[in-house]
């Protein structure tokens, strides 16, 4: 069998650690905890329902064909949402709807690189993004972290070679949940402009920033979007994970070749997600600071309760957004220990070896909880079991 | 500006004809007749429309993430109806569902090839075929069609190389309109399978193939899975455009590398598009075949009213699905004629440029009419304006 672009990849951590579920019978008394994902659970509020079902029967633009780069109003609703939520002044012109924020980051690479060269991503990263460049043969360049979980930029400066294309961040961070201070993403903008490069921001998990005001100053600056390219996803804030929705913030000359991409992949978005996300942005802001509450009170009581685990020797690395970054006190690997917590604590968590290069060894010492379907109960359960659990 | 992969391509040219109506007026007694793209424009019927509104009003599973290959409902439902259409065997294993059938032949690309590989389609071709070529960085080896707008299998032979990985073929054609025959597609299935190739076959348009029974034996024969990766849209048959919901169907292990893109890209086909699809599948057989007279009869009315056009030197060069495939009787090439077309007859359809490489002089020859979208008065409008039409 010859090589292929998606035999240089591995396989989705996620439909890997499920297939770990397979035979494994979970007792009564301790159900599965399923840590290993960030999705909502629930169905968008019922307005956003609503809104959905009156297009499904009576607007037949939910069924056709719609623009590559997605609804005009859509596209209008989203700029002037950006533009409010980060003080500054965007145009639909500006922004593209995508199948998700997944395709926005691959369309976004298509749009910036060819085979063999660089994108430089901080490791841990999001492992579709790696999954991304080992299939479009870019060479994903790892930059690692701190012990407070945020990258250098002087670390990342010295990187930068002249097949440099971009360098990609995900703040709230997924998988380590830590912010991205305003000043650091300046750094990295000024790094990325002065070297000719571009700066992907995604940016999916936004609307669970603890922080209050916009989370940086990036798109107020003068030609933003010459460096800028940012990311943004509709799944997390209005539950449309299933309707696959997304968008991306950038030039226009830059969306033109996105559009190349988004054309031949998708065509254009599917139509319904794209009225519900517009749905979602015209009424759903109390409703999604609700979530938002809800997910910093999550935060908290992993914060709390931490030190529980503590004492046994696990460290909280980070903790933000959807998620919670962490040691472990123990000498096997986590690829291993990941494994035995399903059988013997009912627990599905990612191990850190999935979020880096084979041969960090962070990897084996780390783990990414997803604690954002966990509420304060299972939190309290979670650590209780982990307190418990010896490999 | 540096390369990038989507630089490599061009702009689609659904979106590059669009641009040619900006600033145009149409009188009000010759209104546009856009026979540029294939694509419904009503709405699904009004029982599926309520069976996926029913689905977002109460079925929480329509908003959430689903599986990479699709929901295991559909899976199960397009096996059994594609193993009732081919009077063959498909196991649900075998199917996988994608975020349009653009997005099938794209991960189905990146699941054979890398850069500089080859995959061998004949010309004209669909463009998005093309373009997803170009932006993956394989070298799309064009072979020429004969009078009959079929490829032949000698010739198709000559142009395997060490870098060949498959051959790629649309039936019924885009742009061509003919139905390749059974025994055409036999002997490519052959050839494919005595050189280690793939054969890719876009059947999107055989739920309005003029043959009845099956269209081809290849899905009967035994191990037809590792050969043959046949791809299919519910776009056309159901009117789901606006969903985004195609399909492919293969060996599973294919399937597993054609999911790590899928996975990479979207994460999962949206929902509420495979809902729809699985309610059509169950439920819109009879309404299908309606669908199917019409399209018939209304490329009964092309070939009738040909004759009109004919006269002035305009020859049909193939017919059927939603296209015929013409050529012109100017001296002017194609893509200016299109232009003058919008302008002086109210006319958008697609030169035969688009479909094919640059220097192959057929191309300023030939228009693609789809004509899908048109009645059997519009088509006898359309003829009577290109007959009085002089570029």
């Amino acid at each position: 069998m010859s090589m292929s672009r998606t035999r240089s990849t591995f396989v989705s951590p996620i439909v890997e650690s499920f297939s770990w579920l397979d035979g494994v019978s979970f007792p009564p008394d301790r159900p599965l905890l399923n840590v290993s994902q960030a999705a909502p659970i629930d169905p968008p509020p019922k307005g956003l329902r609503q809104a959905m079902a009156r297009a499904v029967l009576h607007d037949a633009s939910a069924h056709l064909y719609g623009p590559v780069l997605g609804r005009d109003d859509l596209r209008a609703e989203l700029a002037a949402q950006i533009s409010d939520h980060y003080g500054a002044d965007i145009s639909s012109q500006q922004i593209g709807i995508t199948s998700g924020c997944n395709q926005a980051f691959a369309a976004t690479i298509a749009s910036l690189c060819v085979d063999g060269d660089e994108v430089i991503i901080p490791a841990p990263w999001y492992f579709n993004h790696k999954m991304w460049l080992d299939i479009s043969g870019v060479n994903a360049v790892a930059l690692a972290v701190g012990a407070d979980m945020l990258p250098d930029v002087d670390q990342a400066a010295a990187l930068i070679t002249p097949r440099s294309r971009a360098i990609a961040l995900v703040s709230p961070n997924n998988p380590c949940g830590v912010e991205y201070p305003a000043e650091l993403l300046r750094a990295f903008y000024d790094l990325a402009k002065s070297n000719g490069l571009a700066l992907i921001l995604d940016e999916t998990y936004r609307d669970f920033d603890s922080r209050s005001g916009p989370p940086h100053q990036l798109l107020q600056l003068a030609d933003w979007d010459q460096t800028l390219i940012h990311l943004y996803s509709f799944s997390k804030a209005y539950r449309l994970t299933g309707h696959r929705v997304g968008a991306v913030a950038t030039s226009p000359a830059q969306l033109f070749e996105i559009a190349k991409f988004l054309d031949t992949v998708t065509i254009c978005p599917n139509q319904l997600g794209q009225i519900g996300a517009l749905w979602g942005l015209q009424n759903l802001s109390d409703w999604v600071a609700g979530e938002r509450d809800e997910i910093l009170d999550r935060r908290a009581a992993i914060q709390d309760g931490f030190a529980i685990i503590a004492e046994q020797g696990w460290k909280l690395l980070g903790c933000g957004a959807y998620f919670a970054y962490v040691e472990h006190p123990f000498p096997q690997p986590a690829d291993e220990i990941a494994r035995k917590l399903v059988t013997d604590a009912s627990i599905l968590m990612l191990p850190g070896s999935m979020f880096m290069p084979k041969d960090d060894p962070a990897g084996a010492r780390q783990f990414r909880i997803a604690f954002a379907n966990v509420d304060r109960g299972g939190i309290t359960e979670l650590f209780h079991r982990l307190a418990a659990f010896q490999p």
